[in-house]
């Protein structure tokens, strides 16, 4: 676990991101370059223990280039994500659906989810998880049967990003 | 308690607020107009007991019409508040920090907060609380006093909504 700073109260939004937040990569310390996706951890932090100092829960938010995706995945822990800007679709188990700014997505635990840049420019979205949660799982074999053979086939990247780090 | 319906996975924004969620009072069930200050319960409700079915965490969003604010108070739950719309205070404690578009807002266990509006047109923000949560604390005498005195003292307002209903 990194050294876990004083927590600040107002973040203030700047022409890039937010201030003294750092553009970092999908996964924590990657290169934003690697996957076309960027990472602004604007509060908290991963816990491993709910008893450890700092906030509850964390709140990220992520910025996909045109083409990019998150990672295709699945986990106990709970998404809440609202969209900021540019266009993309929510995959969710079977179903692809088209969002946009101010549209907010619930991913309930185990439910198979991705999120794709639609667009043809960024498309950014805050996403609101417990600090103390749970890594993210592959799908299996049959989920991507079951995937590819749905609507959602037409529109997943199963193998955008690499699996997560364990630290 | 009421019953909690199955939670919609994507639910879009409109020209008023998200398809599906009704615009109410600052306390649920309110009429806006008393307050100045609407709510959408986007996602989740309260529960009494983190066992109860239904997301374990409450999306919201208020929105204040110039000269409204939120209601001055603490509690132990954590605020996780993101600015989408206009200009507002956020009063932390001692402080009063002047927030816009794209600014996040951190409040720890306890501390005194509330949230003005400090432009001419509706001031708007996203609230992330744990779904299962305590009922917020008034100020104390000497919260009051101590907030007189602080440069918050200028922006706060103590009055400015009815306490909150306990069901």
């Amino acid at each position: 676990m990194q050294q876990r700073q004083h927590q600040k109260r107002v973040t203030r939004a700047t022409e890039s991101g937010w201030d003294g937040v750092a553009i970092e990569g999908y996964r924590p310390g990657d290169d934003a370059a690697t996957t076309g996706v960027s990472r602004h951890t604007i509060v908290g932090g991963r816990k491993n223990d709910a008893g450890e100092p700092g906030p509850a829960m964390e709140l990220r938010y992520f910025e996909l280039q045109p083409g990019a995706a998150s990672r295709l995945e699945k986990h106990e822990h709970e998404h809440y994500v609202v969209v900021r800007d540019g266009l993309g679709y929510a995959v969710l188990d079977d179903s692809a659906t088209e969002i946009g700014p101010g549209d907010v997505i619930y991913v309930g635990p185990l439910e198979l989810h991705q999120f794709v840049n639609r667009g043809d420019r960024p498309f950014g979205f805050f996403c609101f998880v417990d600090s103390c949660r749970d890594f993210s799982q592959p799908p299996s074999a049959e989920d991507l049967t079951r995937l590819a053979a749905s609507p959602a086939g037409e529109v997943a990247k199963p193998f955008a990003v690499p699996p997560p780090q364990r630290r």
